[in-house]
């Protein structure tokens, strides 16, 4: 694995938690995690549960015992990391967003491919329960023809013009602010729920354009003094609109500054017979609505998605307790690791990784534009 | 009508709203409102839309032109005014409670059974479209068999140890205190839900023993400066256990010093098929769970009682569209009415208002017992 | 009042409200109710109060006895009756639209600004106390500089393709579907609360493009067998980006195909200082959260705008009694009455008609262009 | 540890996450487990991470290489258990209850403070993160002077007759059904936050007094044909009234057949100042309501306790990522692997287990008595 901070500790929890709470047709074995900066990275390796460690991914890539990378390194580290790791043979788990744009994506993907490796990416949102619920309502026919889709994802952490300029903050190393970092996963719940964008349209803004460059940064925040101003060089906000391939509508909004929403990843999906809609920040509910019960007893179910019936939470806790963000990296970790030992389907995987930066893009372009812009054109 | 202040306007409003919103087969006539001050009844008729006035019930309930007299005065002139009443031959429709304590309240039942009238109590809360709902499902077996009823009627008016000490906390004139007033309506709300009390243990509190009196008091406050204290005679906050005769569990709680509390009346019964859930609050949902749904998809249902399908809902607005608390007296007064003009089946009846005195009485009985007291006993 | 059909009750309802809870200078006087249909008129003006009827709104704007006339008649009717009742020098108020299009409710108002009348529109979700509250804070400066405004309409009575064709469908008539009957209170209560648009970009769709012709429409459905289909002319869904002059970005969507949603007319609001949201499915409450709350005490609160502090409230019940939809037109019938009465300033006028046109008409040249159009431009 | 199964899998799973998430001053090596069965406890030993395993607890208890020992045996097993290891002179730590009755708990207590050995009980919902903020709001005198407690912890996995007969439901080895399950967690977080009782008077049912017997049962189910029905010999639901020492009024519900309530383990106290609302079910959220807020923009807050400023929540995940139920073990485990370390202070010890046990023996008394039982009388 590559990356031992925000991430780097989900992903090695999640790979300690399936083997205690699943069986996988292939036990696994934490290898080494990788960072330029020995002695953190060493730190990481004995608390995160490790065998051992590298400074240097090119040589993490090369070693024999191991099978397959993860790679949790900021955004623009990605793509060069991945086409090594490729060349060595190795299959590849990547943090999203794959690459900075899309051309670095599909090149990604081709190599992926042509390599013949098996290739995942980290939209953990799926592996939550309740959206496994969500994608089986909606698979089964229950919300009929889908009419409307909205999604937000909303946070607040930024709109304090105090907070420092973190990587995260910066186009050359993030690629995109809240547009590629969490409309992406927006993106990402809208293809795997209804299907294939058509086209966008889209507005943004910069609402604090400079912000105090502090020594070291670190995550979201840093330490040190603040001895100057840095510009921010990245979307604060980014929302639009879009049309589904099967006719749908749809509306997406991402933003650092709404305040008081701390995780606000929603989704509401109206069918002709039925609407679903989800909250991250209630991550086990999935309120649920059908027309064809009895008109005076019809309203919004809150289905508790924590029972033996759905999907994961059986290899949990008994009925009624509740599971955390985490879990979601947990099944992900699950899924692709059980894709890799016995050769059972997986995605979401490089492909859908260029599919949701396909979209990210068109927005931007309809940005710039001042029109729709169709997604088959990016 | 008798009494023009805050049940006054509630009922004189009911009144008018019927013959606009609902065709009973007989148009209410608002005949005379009475009250001791002659300038503020003179005022209360012109504004609430009343024909006449008086200042002495007496007069009030000899006249030929009127057929029924509504009771809105305080609790401690019920019985007169309904003895007198019903001694003219008068139908009557009385405030909740019937009277200050049981043996008056049997008083006033026996003499209206036996000059033959009709007689009516306003538990207006039985007559909201979503409580009617919760009625017709207990009804209709679709909960199964009743194993838990709970009820809350939290308020929080009193917990300023400054608010003064109005007619409401004098044993004299109110009877009691959030028992009388609130546990009240939770009692005839389960009778009216899942029927008669077993036997019942409680505790209760008065939290502030002394509070100033004002020179003038109206309603829950007043007006002058607070020249002395007085003490309060009844009781802040009641709570009890009740065994019910169908065998199921039962607790109640009405307090006034439930801070952020305003009007929280609610109820929750589990049922071996189902659960029900209600809150004043939001008067127009009730909350539903049904065991029989697809397990997966189980979770209590949002029931927005404001559609067709939905009694009373039909002659307001169109769907969606919420009503609010005075609604109930409107419903209430159509009912009773139409039971006045055509004999329609009518309850609660003064005999409700027995039956709940008797439960209330009860529980006073136990906590000065220190153990349970079968209702049958008082 | 010309009109006696859903609006008709709701504002004959609000002026004898008006005269019972509130205290205008002038009593109102309801003399007469007008519509084509003498029998349906009649019967109308009994129920509702109405001291008399008319068949002809043009004897009803000639009538010396009057001195502002009520406009609920069908939205193509609107321009032609307040044009002759301004030149009979009638103060007006009327339902909204204001007119079909953009260029009659700009004739409209320059008419009743020429005649020197006073004029309103009914925009009567202003007028709730929860709305005003979140007036207040926009204008306390308590959000601080906005930065988002999100509002959705919601409604789920068309999805059923067998729903008849009313009028409402009809483009003739009512002008437009979901975008000119919905949508139109959200760009007021944006106004209303927030300020103007700068320009906007749209889509919508039709979902269902025939529907049955009944023998005789009424309100939202009809009788009779439906021997043939027609053609639905307006859109049942319309959903819209903004930029506000203020530089907040915003997000607009109306429905009537949003499966299980009645009524659900929200906002939020996000600011550099705090967020507001409110829904009309739950009207008397108003969720606020403050940035400048003790960080771990901070969260959405949830207000009950039921408390003597709250416009309005004060003349309904005590503390927690909530009310519905209809004290809205109670309100504003108030402010309305007010205005003509003392003089006091009035809003929404002719001329916040005139904007909502605005907006809505450039939504439709955007949707029809492709292209983001500035709301001066139409 | 002795154990293996939901608790023993939630109480291993707590101390691999305290070595990853926590940084105590010692680190946790996870020795033994110890189940009778071979083959199972051997699997769980290394699906859990544990070096080694021991199928006879008297041998376990004596290991050199053991400092302490947690115990999640059945009930039934605890006192044998910890007054082994307690001879041994290892620190112990023992799942709720304590044991199967008041004076066995009495005599675990005498005798680990007579070894002198550390001892701690697992009532892990005291270290939840909105847990900890309600105890510090209390503390911090935020609510004033505490006037009403109210509990409930309602499920409904018995609701169903056919649901095997479990041990838990056999009171020679539960002790206890809802009342010494889950209604000792209610009464350890009432001790927690407000503290002592002083008086309680119950009921209780046992809804369905025989159900199926299967030929082998596990946690909450079995396998196998059910050849016969066994007597249920626990309460299904005990509700019970509390007067506080501080005065407080208390009302305490726990079942087993609360129809849709699946884990509704939920708190709520209202102080003279302000008022406090908990719920399991969504165990990150606490509902927070303060009288000295402006009066206009009073409301229940909605805290999200998931953010840094929130006790245990920066250990995990950035602002808005929300932790499950098995996170109070992770934090439990950490205090008590500190307090083994350090000498920090710890609580609940097993004198928290006898006064909880005290608590729910004064109420099975109460019962029998058909009175109040003052807790110092048992």
């Amino acid at each position: 694995m590559v990356g031992y901070k925000f991430m780097g500790k989900a992903h090695s929890n999640a790979y300690k938690q399936v083997n205690m709470f699943f069986d996988p047709d292939a036990e696994v074995v934490m290898k080494a995690i990788c960072g330029r900066d020995e002695q953190g990275v060493k730190a990481a390796a004995e608390k995160f549960g490790w065998e051992g460690y590298e400074t240097d991914w090119r040589k993490l890539v090369k070693r024999d015992d191991i099978d397959f990378i993860d790679i949790n390194a900021p955004s623009d580290a990605h793509k060069e990391i991945a086409l090594a790791a490729i060349a060595e043979g190795k299959h590849v788990f990547c943090e999203k967003p794959l690459a900075l744009n899309l051309s670095d994506a599909r090149e990604m993907l081709a190599a992926a491919e042509k390599a013949g490796v098996k290739h995942g990416i980290c939209f953990n949102y799926r592996f939550l329960p309740a959206v496994q619920l969500a994608k089986k309502i909606v698979d089964s026919g229950k919300l009929g023809e889908i009419h409307h889709y909205r999604a937000t994802y909303l946070q607040d952490w930024l709109v304090d013009p105090e907070t420092p300029l973190a990587w995260r903050l910066k186009k050359e190393i993030a690629g995109s602010g809240a547009h590629g970092d969490i409309n992406a996963h927006s993106i990402d719940l809208a293809r795997f729920l209804i299907g294939e964008f058509d086209r966008v349209i889209g507005h943004n803004r910069t609402f604090v354009k400079e912000r105090p460059v502090l020594e070291s940064s670190s995550g979201l925040t840093g330490t040190g003094s603040a001895t100057e101003k840095g510009e921010v060089t990245v979307d604060d906000a980014t929302a639009f609109l879009a049309d589904f391939k099967n006719g749908a509508m749809g509306m997406f909004v991402a933003s650092r500054f709404a305040t008081g929403r701390k995780n606000h990843n929603t989704f509401e999906i109206h069918g002709s017979k039925g609407t679903i809609r989800w909250d991250l920040e209630n991550l086990n509910e999935l309120q649920v609505y059908f027309r064809e019960d009895e008109p005076e007893l019809a309203g919004f179910r809150r289905v508790l998605a924590t029972e033996p019936e759905h999907k994961y939470a059986g290899n949990w806790w008994p009925t009624g307790h509740i599971i955390g963000y985490e879990h979601g990296f947990v099944h992900i970790a699950y899924e692709f690791v059980q894709h890799l030992a016995s050769g059972s389907p997986f995605a979401p995987t490089f492909e859908d990784g260029v599919r949701c930066q396909e979209v990210l893009e068109a927005v931007d372009l309809s940005i710039e534009r001042g029109t729709w812009v169709s997604v088959e054109e990016v």
